[in-house]
């Protein structure tokens, strides 16, 4: 089973016993949750695709581990061309859920994973590095979702891991047994723990020695004993459990989610530990799963773009002003700063080069690039979406409104548009806009733009690191015959 | 009485009879609707903040039609210092409700109308002017608020009024009587007409001679027969509604709401007709009208970027990064954009002139590039505010988790930022910066930022009319030494 | 005589007996300098428009002195109208030269020691007060040009002044007499230093108790023995000086030019010696300079702007292309953004206030909000003219081909635009479009915006003092219900 | 001799009997005249790095017609691979020159005209495709530099060739005969003319059946009868002809150089006729060769902004700024800026396809974004370099003041940054920024990053003929569930 189908994946989440809590109650239908399950149909579109032949070159890969077809979301990059088949796929899926589908933490955790635990053996003598191949193979002949889980709480941002108020505001070991440790602590931002079967963890910055139980890095599975999943809340989360508010919802089938993840003691066995102390290979393990990850924003957020591109193209056609000079050219700009997202992530594969584990890594310069481009552009490409939907997307009355007996006429009549098409449809437009760049959507839209794999400033900091200033001075003294 | 007290202001307001619908259904006691008791706070603030000695200069003028103390939002500005004032005025308001007050729209329409229904008078021989000052001294001598209202239906942008496909898009008169007219139609986007005692009907475009019934400016009492106001429903509206979740409303006392007011033939009595059917002075009343609020903007949006600007000045002490370089120069940027605006909305008062009825118009061409910088200005500086506040503003679990037995204590451990500061205050900080960024005000903050007033595309037209491009033309002509 | 005519000022200058260099050469007759004559043309402006009764309210003002009419160039403001005509005869003279015209800094000199001294007085019983005003009686009955100088050398910005390897690097007193002082050092960037009649010397930053002999302000007339002016060049200054290349200036008649001027052992009497030693008045000398010299950009830089929107409306009348939606669209943009910058120079000028001297202060926070605009907007405006003119701004051959036998009639043929217009005219437009955005004219409307009155940090730093962040702290913590 | 030396390049120039105009003279040695001796240098550049073993994969290729070793500049592109390779030379060249090393003209019609060759006479039956195929063996063999010309005279912009009042504004025919045609017209903006032994004509618009005349794509030597070149004069053009003013020139080796070609009547034999009267094919050559062209603008501009960022981070060094923190981060935001340009060069590479003829074409809606972002971003990082430079680089003294006699210690003295570093090397690179940034590299840097490859509004036409906003329609439809 190398690949499951959709239902499958459902029927396999049926079977964890995760310990949820939402609105101060344990949840005890996680699958079926109406806050949660559009989430779930967001990665469950991970496995729908890969049985469609016409994606079937995006959505798969061959396992270099086992040979087998095997979804790209667990393989791991054999050539730049995987890179850039990664982008696209990722493109297609913000397509196809207007949301995030939250599988990509847990992929670019692989190949960051992969190439950091060769590169300890080859320092240390582990062997962390077949354990994780072996970890690999599992993941890959069971499809498994695995959960990327990298932010720790962090407390004091002034302050490091070890000298926080609460030892425990990172992640880290609090009891070292023979057969595994027992970790406490706690992950934040969590997307898609709900739809995971694994949890995947890494530590969130370089360490120093003093640092050492915090530089741990494991896989467990999600439903593990110890583990407390407590989900955020976002914009508008509750209308997908308000009655009669399916046009409210925006965008009703999709969605993404995001948890704190408590690790109340929980015991990692040994054969799924991949970092245990060498403090000094933290660094690079976040370092390389942040480049990764900030590649894929140039895919799944270009994806969403093209969404909100199209409906605004639509709400302009509906409120009859698509030939207005004006409105041309703003969707012109939104493709416009959607392709250079795009471009970005394409470009930091196209640039992609061999590790000594022999994946392949992005270039890194441009991927932090890209996502420095990604904290800024959907911003406008909101603002223009905004723009050209008109007031009515945050002003308009609600589903029941339109399908009250009272008042529904005067909606109904007054809301319409062009001539040509129904209020229903103006308002499911603007509803969509709505949710993207306000309601539940926005948060994966506009602030994971902004903080996900990373915040801006720390994707500066590597900008500057990988920018060889001294490089481009030396060019200047030439030209300018500096003596 | 003059000046109403902020408690007589909500008893008079118990005294009307509203028609209003929210989700369908009929709101019995809408004064005490959670979701709409915010946005009447906001208005209550203006009575409020009248009454006391420091804000006296600011929110109180000297009537020139009763010699009386009135409250300014319903003052007829005397110079370009009332001008001013009333700028300043509307950043405190701004500052102490970080919402929409929404009493603008009444004060900017009483200035609108003031000088336009003179010129018709002076044109016509009518008698607008003198039944507009009998308004206006009744509106002042009960401090009224007063609903202005402006933006129709509109349908089919693409098509002048009278050739919609219903002809009711715009709002129109069906029927004249010997003591009044009667209206059928809709306005759209209306902020406080369930806080107002009148509503005050201005057209919404400039006019042709066929339009003649769409030309027609009048107020009666938002309590007539005939009208049905149903309430637009915001971004995390409903949180206002749950048991429980004072910190996730984020801005828990005050707020602002729209509404979809639709007249089904009121009955308008003739002294209280301001425009009626001279259509040429449609297009003057709506531009006036229309620069007096995008002054606005310069005073009330500035106002809510200062609590945006101290919440992220907050968040960044209670996350330990207060002291990084990147977010001071954020802080920084925020209140340099901030001041550009309030800059605009100050300039275009100072160079404000008499009109021939003897109040003051601001400068039109400063105001709406005030209004134009608004609606960038406030999506940069939210940017920056999600840029500083983390991702935890939209990951964080609810309240309800919070105070939850078995849970609460993870929130507490893990959400905290510096040890001096509480995980609630902190939890309160980043739920207010949502809310203004993503949530019920954001409404307000973002999209009435662009909207409000007239669309962006609405201010380059004025700009390019008001530029006087012959002017500069011949002045590079003289430089350029052009034969 | 209280006003000169242009021609008294030019005869003025000819008696000036000044000391200057460039090219490597000494410059005999400084006045009718072809590379300098266009920068004393943009002074004279300033005597010739006020003798003129259409700008008599803008160009002149009654002495608080002298109760004389004179120059506002050397007026003391007196009330927020002063300082909002300031803004105002500002941009008309930038849209008569559409260059510097090198007067403001010595008015906004006056004004800052005008009241920097009397507070130095108060503290210390001096008399630099007394002094100063019989300074200005002076200026102001002779109708003098100020030179008003403040930046050093600074050598390593690293270093205050007493730490640099060489201490001359900030301008410092090397000897005290009893009848005054000798003073060493140099002054960079200085504008109208050749069409001066006097140098009004000011500290450039604040300083420490070792700087002591830094702290000196004084006036002495430029060709003072020891003053030594070494030219600047400017891209493509040298034109002025060919034969037959008027076109290829692009602006003929009109310049600014910049200077080092040395200070080689300049004996100073005391009765021009404005500060002496009282090293904590530097700063606020420097800040209410460079306060009063951001809000004059506000004036300066808009009128410049004013004439290259005309210039850039031209060129698309001449190339055809003026009903084109996108060039329409940026000419908006270019008054958009240059109307912004106005309306930061009027903001700043209504929101004054008077010092306990007695003459009106800008709003601080609004001037640095004011200059920082300006280190913005004039590129993007530049960038838009570019875009507006074409490529043949760039590329178009000399003047001389122009005339030329041989090749003349092909640039005649080849260069025409609509063929109304000659090519000569389209020639002239283009080529001050040129001057403004890449020659002469570039050095003041871009690098001078960016640099002028302090560099772009100088006022972050000053936005970040005046932002009251604690105030807002508190606003939001009551909206946030912070406990 | 597959390549030539770069002597030997020279001495092929000198061979070459041009009929060149500049100031209104004739220039007789064209190869060493200072104005355009550096522009040589620079396509010289191309030459000698291709016999540079570190530079052998990125400056040549392998002919696919000949099989042998060629210039890159010469090749038909083969794979994405090739069009990688092309945009890193362009940006290596870019970084050795700071300047146009026009040469990529030439190789953009190369392709364009190859694939569109095909076409035609896939369509018509002519055999266009294998005189090209012809002609590109002897450019390949004799390693000639040929300019690639398109940009009409165009005069009424809102006119169409045949419609001018001048039917020569658009390059035409005037006469058919039996061995070719003559042809008469111009070609403006042309770089590397002086520099090129063949000049490749390609029309500059999409045509209809009345322009047939205007249709005509052709190849014919530099020094053809007829063909006159009139230089164009660039910002501080004459810098280069003064004595002793290698220091103020900026980049003393390279620059590039911009005419105006006029062919009065020119011969062109069959055998290089490549389009004629084919009026539909204009289009797509014109299509082609901008998208090629605007994926050059990724590479030689980034090469430019490498050597800007070095250049401003030894301003910084030598100012004793470098620690500053906003020094750093305004050289990490032109980094940013110029990698995103890069990204979109190599991504539009990366996503090129295989034309019917065989060749590689970009993919067009990247390199139209590529180009767009090039009309923007250089001008950013042109006025951060302005920034941090300070304003010396435009008020300081010329060279020849700084060897004076007289003044010379002067500005020796004063115009010392940290004390490590010599004034001179001081001087240097600021004047390699205004280079750069306002002097002759600027009408590269800036100007023609603006109008090369076409003007902005070009690129959005084509981005909104590429965006399919069809497909994002039906993507939001489905989200948004419209009936």
């Amino acid at each position: 089973m190398a690949l499951m189908t959709g239902e499958q994946y459902v029927e396999s989440l049926k079977k964890l016993n995760l310990n949820v809590y939402m609105f101060g109650e344990k949840i005890e239908n996680v699958v079926d949750h109406p806050v949660l399950r559009p989430s779930l149909n967001s990665v469950k579109m991970t496995y729908d695709l890969a049985q469609m032949p016409e994606y079937e070159d995006l959505m798969t890969a061959t396992s270099h581990l086992t040979g087998e077809k095997v979804n790209r979301f667990t393989n791991i990059h054999q050539n730049t061309q995987d890179l850039i088949r990664k982008v696209k796929m990722q493109r297609l899926l913000g397509q196809k859920t207007a949301a995030c589908f939250q599988r990509c933490v847990g992929m670019d955790a692989f190949n960051a994973e992969y190439s950091t635990t060769y590169e300890i053996d080859k320092a240390y003598g582990t062997s962390y590095h077949e354990r994780f191949k072996k970890f690999m193979e599992y993941v890959q002949k069971n499809d498994l979702t695995v959960d990327g889980a990298m932010t720790d709480a962090k407390g004091d941002r002034g302050l490091s891991p070890s000298k926080q108020a609460d030892p425990d505001l990172y992640l880290r070991i609090v009891e070292r047994r023979e057969d595994g440790v027992v970790v406490r602590g706690s992950k934040v931002h969590q997307t898609g723990i709900t739809n995971s079967h694994e949890i995947l963890v890494m530590p969130t910055i370089a360490m120093r020695p003093e640092d050492k139980d915090y530089a741990i890095s494991f896989s467990v599975p999600t439903d593990s004993e110890g583990i407390v999943i407590i989900m955020g809340r976002q914009s508008c989360d509750t209308r997908k459990m308000e009655e009669g508010a399916d046009i409210d919802v925006g965008n009703f089938n999709f969605g993404g989610q995001e948890a704190l993840v408590v690790f109340d003691d929980v015991f990692v066995p040994n054969e799924r530990i991949f970092l245990n102390g060498e403090t000094e290979y933290a660094g690079m393990l976040v370092e390389r799963f942040a480049g990764y990850h900030r590649q894929s924003y140039g895919g799944c957020k270009v994806g969403v773009g093209d969404v909100l591109i199209g409906a605004s193209a639509l709400a302009a056609d509906y409120n009859g002003a698509a030939k207005a000079t004006h409105i041309k050219d703003k969707l012109i700009e939104m493709t416009h700063l959607n392709e250079t997202l795009y471009a970005c992530g394409i470009a930091c594969s196209a640039e992609g080069h061999k590790t000594e584990s022999g994946n392949y890594l992005i270039d890194l310069l441009l991927a932090n690039v890209c996502k420095q481009n990604v904290t800024r552009f959907p911003y406008e490409i909101a603002r223009l979406a905004e723009d050209i939907a008109g007031g009515l997307m945050v002003t308009m009355p609600s589903e029941k409104d339109f399908r009250s007996k009272e008042v529904g006429h005067y909606v109904e009549k007054y809301l319409v548009g062009v001539s040509s098409v129904s209020t229903e449809n103006r308002m499911r437009v603007l509803r969509l806009i709505e949710n993207i760049t306000l309601g539940t959507a926005a948060v994966g839209y506009r602030t994971e733009s902004m903080h996900g794999a990373g915040s801006p400033q720390a994707q500066r900091i590597m900008i500057a690191r990988q920018a060889n200033l001294a490089h481009k001075k030396k060019l200047a003294k030439a030209i300018a015959r500096v003596k």
